[in-house]
């Protein structure tokens, strides 16, 4: 046998039962959570055409798009030219016209632009699906892996900021994990930027600022002195990210800070305003008012989002923010939206972690019918349409093996509960039940097993 | 806007908040019978490397395969004379190493090998996931679409067989369609050719036979004639064919027919053996014991399956069967299994033309709260706690616009309760309940609110 024949490409991963439990869990609880707060689930096609995937993700993301070899005479579209000069970029267009999903948001973007028509706005929908990206595969970073995003698209009321707030303060307590919620506003950010007098700059200066946390502040200060912003511009930079102070000290310092800035102003009063409501409302995250949050994106023009676990080292669970202009790009103006992503993958290694994935086994098979004979698996089928028929999973070993073999399948399988019926039990009406954790044995009929199961 | 923007590749689909409401039905239904009877879920990756999956499906699957272009420089593995020549073989060779999943089968198989060591046979997995054909696209033939999986490897126990028949009778009850469940087994088809004289040419004869359907009897008999059948051979098969009896019959039958070849009578007793076993059991759905059934899939060597709907014209819901060495080709011999593989596009479309889906609705938001302004804003988002806590999913407009835009908002989202709270209300704590199927207005409070929605 050869190895290649058994192996998946790299980046990539199998799910075998216990991971899915796992994995599972974290999709119902998110899932339950987004259609509580009337989210509708949406999916879209593993594959787009590339018209709408390119130029989406910079030019970084370009390449790591997985692109699909165009059907039948693939080269039919390429000159000889092109082949022979090797013409990377003419060879690319030729052959390929899809490619795999790179992330949710724009193909999200195209279908509410393609279903415009249909849909009635505001729209809530959620989607969770895979992503690919040809990323080089490390720790933590895969190249096929699930994103769980939930938008609202065509309002622009700070209800949703809320809203998507407590989405993601029930969806963290829910699974069981401590987290941090940042919040900053992208308005700010442009207001600094224009108080730092380099508003031509916008994506230049706040891409190195997103750099702070990797780089340190001095190699950042450095940098953007290296680029020509002034001392004074500096500074500014400097009180506002050292401000150390509660969420109504930071608006005040803002107000001053921001006040000859309408765009830095607005996002002041935004935050307020979301503040505000969370303020009446259980949350039971902690919310932090970062000002060094500035989320890579370029299109994120609003409320900006990042979540973070508290007792774990890990990257930033979940994070989104507003987009005044996502569905522009394919010719529908003027229509805003919001929404977070949750990484479901980063989840499940910060739950395997925290050893929170013990008790799902139980939603595995309940109990497992030992096969004594031709006779006895007769009268088990049909004791076992009862036990099923009663909501309780329940499996009969297919073969006459010996029961020491069947016995260590149960516990392999963490099977509870094992019933073992030969000619007496048969006679008697009763079956023995074995409780596989205590090696304890009780007598019962159908019924008393499976009331006893059903209250375990 | 261009119109190649806002468009997806051909064969596929989107699924919004309405067929996702049908199809998740399906998956649900499906997926809690697969775990009543301890069938584990399993999830693989959408690409395998091309050495997993080529040779698999037989030349013209080959071709179907979605082949995924090399990330970065893809034309470095490739000579210049080759691509000179446009040689497609040695290209395609060089340019991809990974292809999208074209089954559940093949993957399951490499799944299988790979994780011999871990795995406790017998092993009961499902697996539920989309694959991908380069097919020519068509009513009813998608590229993209569901497959679910369900099988259990590492036994040869004829139990099995009789429980898949009893998964099969579960889900379409479960989902509430009348289907007629065709068994036969390759064993006696291999007994059948063998007693025509043409033992070596199995392929080719059960191929011709397996068209029965598409060609008629005529048009079949003719071309087996075409390659040599004697009359004698067509003699048994027409007798086979056409033999009209019960289940008792028809095994009497070819016990005689099939007295000299050791295969066929294995067979013969195999169906025999699960039929006793099904006698005893409550299936609900009509079973055939269908001579004429071959299955197309080479792979099968036992009991083979096929569902169909009783009352609407549509391919096969549901198939499978018996394979013996479907790990062999990934090096791993003797490992018998048996498995059936759902439809969900088909069972999807066999709803939907029944009219089964318009309760589903009903999964979604079951109160919208309507808004009037800041103060009954925050007054909302706390009842909206208390509802969502109960259970209730349940959602505030976000904007403050006209009544009558957030009420047609709730239409078309089939929202049945409408919450009002203005001034009076809030005064009073009491709301003003509509309901929208019948215009009808209560008041009521909180409490009284979640106990109406819960019991409606």
């Amino acid at each position: 046998m050869s190895s290649s024949q058994t192996s998946i490409p790299k980046g990539t991963r199998d799910f075998g039962p216990v991971e899915m439990a796992g994995r599972n869990h974290i999709f119902s609880v998110i899932k339950n959570i987004f259609r509580t707060y009337g989210y509708q689930p949406l999916e879209t096609p593993a594959m787009e055409t590339l018209s709408t995937l390119l130029g989406k993700y910079g030019e970084e993301g370009d390449k790591l798009l997985f692109r699909i070899l165009n059907s039948g005479d693939f080269l039919s579209k390429v000159s000889e030219r092109d082949l022979l000069e090797k013409n990377h970029a003419a060879l690319f267009h030729g052959i390929t016209e899809k490619g795999l999903r790179y992330d949710l948001t724009v193909p999200f973007a195209r279908y509410v632009v393609q279903h415009q028509n249909e849909i009635t706005f505001p729209f809530k929908r959620f989607q969770i699906q895979p992503v690919w990206r040809a990323d080089r595969p490390q720790k933590g970073r895969y190249r096929e892996f699930y994103q769980c995003d939930v938008d609202v698209i065509g309002s622009r009321s700070l209800l949703s900021e809320v809203e998507l707030v407590q989405i993601m303060d029930d969806v963290f307590i829910g699974l069981d994990i401590s987290v941090i919620i940042r919040i900053n506003n992208r308005k700010i950010l442009t207001g600094l930027v224009e108080a730092m007098g380099q508003s031509a700059r916008f994506t230049e200066i706040t891409v190195i600022i997103d750099k702070l946390e990797k780089t340190g502040a001095g190699r950042m200060f450095e940098e953007l002195s290296g680029i020509g912003v002034s001392a004074e511009g500096l500074g500014k930079l400097k009180q506002y990210l050292e401000l150390e102070s509660g969420i109504k000290g930071k608006l005040e310092f803002l107000g001053s800070l921001l006040k000859d800035t309408p765009a830095g102003l607005q996002g002041v009063a935004e935050i307020e305003t979301v503040m505000e409501y969370l303020d009446e409302l259980e949350i039971r995250s902690e919310i932090i008012f970062d000002l060094s949050l500035t989320r890579g994106l370029n299109y994120y023009t609003g409320a900006i989002f990042e979540v973070v676990a508290e007792n774990v080292k890990m990257g930033s669970l979940c994070g989104g923010g507003r987009y005044d202009d996502l569905t522009g790009v394919f010719g529908l103006k003027d229509v805003s939206g919001v929404g977070v992503s949750f990484g479901a993958d980063r989840i499940y290694d910060v739950l395997k972690q925290t050893d929170r994935f013990s008790d799902l086994a139980k939603s595995s098979t309940r109990i497992m019918f030992v096969n004594f004979g031709k006779t006895e698996e007769k009268y088990c089928l049909k004791l076992l349409e009862k036990v099923r028929k009663s909501g309780i999973s329940a499996e009969l070993y297919p073969d006459q093996v010996r029961i020491k073999k069947q016995l260590s399948y149960a516990h392999a399988k963490n099977i509870p509960f094992v019933a073992l019926i030969g000619s007496t039990e048969m006679q008697t009406h009763k079956l023995t039940l074995k409780i596989m954790a205590s090696g304890e044995q009780k007598i019962l009929d159908l019924n008393e097993l499976i009331e006893f199961i059903s209250e375990s």
